[in-house]
């Protein structure tokens, strides 16, 4: 079996000649993506080779295997380890898009772990016939993103789905990284006397997102908040070692995160409302929809709960580094009403805050 | 701040009673999926807390954070970490669906590198109006098929796209595992000389899928050979230091796998085709649908590239054990010529074997 015989030497030689044009083939000159390009075979490769991996500032040979392999440097250290899907509508907004928002999001999820991010994967699910050039533009804004961030995506998976099947483009990503030995939040850790600190104005990312629809006739100068918080978080660790838990109020938003952490602790959270920075432009939004600020969806920000004594330096570190500019203490934990957030509002009173039953912002990530 | 005024505890005490019920109250009721279960609310903890958290063996104060963190005890050991998202159609098919496909895929992506699996994400995109007893269906399939693997599902998210906008259910898998000092798997480690061993019989999968469709009026007895091939790889692994790599021919079969192996280590491979064991059935399906099952995807094979002095105790470690059972040595590694696959056929003659230009079989995963 070591030699090829002469019948076969005329055929090898036509494929060769034929090679030499296949392999420059690698190349995507569809301006559709079509079934073909989920199949695994040269098609995939040509989305692969000629447009996913050099978007990403990798090339071929080099490229993805099934699996990437990781050195992890640091022997005491724990693994991170997250997962989200991101079904957006619109695709664009004003402050960023699915692929950036791909990036941040996970690299937040980490980060509110502890953990440093340390690689990313991205899965695909594209629908059959969706512009390749509307595919570029989303890779381009993930490989800035990922590239500011300072993570890297080490592997890959496209899928195509019929025409019909998906809503253009859907993104998972799912992030590793470490946690250094030490450090450990949970929201069980959370106790009463314990301070409750934001990072910043809220609203920002949902209400962005809702006004991108062109659905509702508004018009504003709101921006996305979307934005890697690693750092940040990695700021307030070294701040303080009595740092409880982390949450970047998403989904939901502050209410829903205050509601968890309140929940999983059995404890009480009181918040001033005064206290919460919300952006007019944000504020007036929510008015003439009907929502609470405290409900919308977030991207770029931190809530944390810090032993009060700990809260100042906390804060401290948090106001020096730029997405945390705005930070202030929103309120602390107390024993009773055991998991219940409780508001009180700017006119003196105070109300239950609860989580919403259902969504008033779908596809808001 | 420390205590609540007197005009909240009537309030409090209201919610407290209505806490009560709420607690006993995150059951999952509904029939359908709605757009609020991906609302990051209350509807959303009803579907985790309800439903796919008990369905894992994972239950509500101590699920899913943000982000797991897993105890990496190995020091000088890797991390092995990949992505895939399943779009199968149909959901269920004979000898699988597309809970048990997500486990065994992305466990197979980390065997192909040599890794034992540590732990999986799962995000799920639904789609609107989904049946929540398919939902139970397939996160019971999840649980069996990760406990059958021995692995955990440590993170998760979940979406929820309006009707229309997705094809019922979409799974994103994605998998980190420890790889042993020493383990270095990749097609550019090839060499002329060496074995390429296949696990047992190819096609079985794609078939499967492609009957169930019922589009075809076709009947056979093919069953997906879906299955964890993690202990199969380890196996191998401790029978051979000199195994190149590892491939599982998923979507563009064995041919796919083995051209890639080729383009990657810049040489030769020659198979034989009689040695290439594919069962009768799906050998006469594929007659009629005029394919080749060397195009047609796997889920439970292994295709092993290894030093020629070691092809014979790695093949017997194959079949030792069951996913192994009918491994066999298909062909070898040739210098020339490059890049390139030949198959020697059953008739004498020789044939270059390239990957598909297109898609015979979409949705096959």
């Amino acid at each position: 079996m070591s030699t090829v015989n002469a019948a076969l030497r005329d055929q090898v030689d036509r494929m060769e000649r034929a090679r030499i044009r296949r392999r420059s083939r690698f190349v995507l000159t569809d301006e559709h993506v079509t079934l073909s390009h989920g199949s695994g075979g040269k098609a995939s490769r040509n989305l692969i080779d000629g447009l996913l991996l050099p978007a990403l500032g990798t090339t071929g040979h080099d490229g993805f295997e099934d699996a990437a392999v990781l050195p992890v440097a640091a022997a005491n250290s724990r693994l991170a380890f997250t997962t989200d899907s991101y079904v957006v509508s619109p695709l664009f907004f004003p402050g960023g898009d699915i692929g950036s928002l791909a990036v941040h999001g996970t690299v937040n999820d980490l980060a509110t772990a502890g953990a440093m991010p340390i690689a990313l994967s991205l899965g695909l699910i594209l629908e059959e016939g969706i512009e390749v050039e509307l595919l570029r533009r989303v890779m381009d804004s993930i490989r800035a993103a990922s590239a500011d961030a300072g993570v890297t995506i080490v592997t890959g998976d496209t899928k195509v789905v019929p025409r019909g099947k998906a809503d253009r483009l859907f993104i998972n990503t799912s992030g590793v990284g470490l946690v250094k030995p030490g450090v450990s939040l949970s929201a069980s850790h959370v106790r009463p006397g314990d301070r409750v600190l934001l990072s910043g104005s809220i609203g920002e990312h949902g209400i962005a997102v809702m006004l991108a629809r062109e659905a509702l006739d508004l018009e504003a100068d709101i921006r996305s908040d979307s934005r890697p918080l690693h750092h940040l978080a990695a700021a307030m660790l070294a701040a303080g070692s009595e740092i409880r838990c982390l949450k970047d109020p998403t989904r939901g938003g502050l209410a829903t995160s205050l509601n968890e952490i309140a929940h999983q602790a059995r404890v009480a959270i009181v918040i001033d409302e005064a206290k919460i920075p919300v952006r007019g432009e944000v504020r007036a939004a929510c008015e003439i929809l009907g929502l609470d600020p405290l409900h919308i969806a977030n991207e770029g920000k931190l809530v944390a709960v810090v032993a009060a004594e700990q809260a100042d330096a906390v804060l401290e570190a948090m106001r020096a580094t730029p997405p945390g500019r705005d930070a202030c203490v929103i309120g602390e934990v107390l024993e009773q009403p055991q998991e219940m957030v409780v508001v009180r509002t700017e006119a003196g009173g105070s109300r239950v805050l609860d989580m919403l039953a259902g969504d008033p912002l779908p596809r808001i990530c």
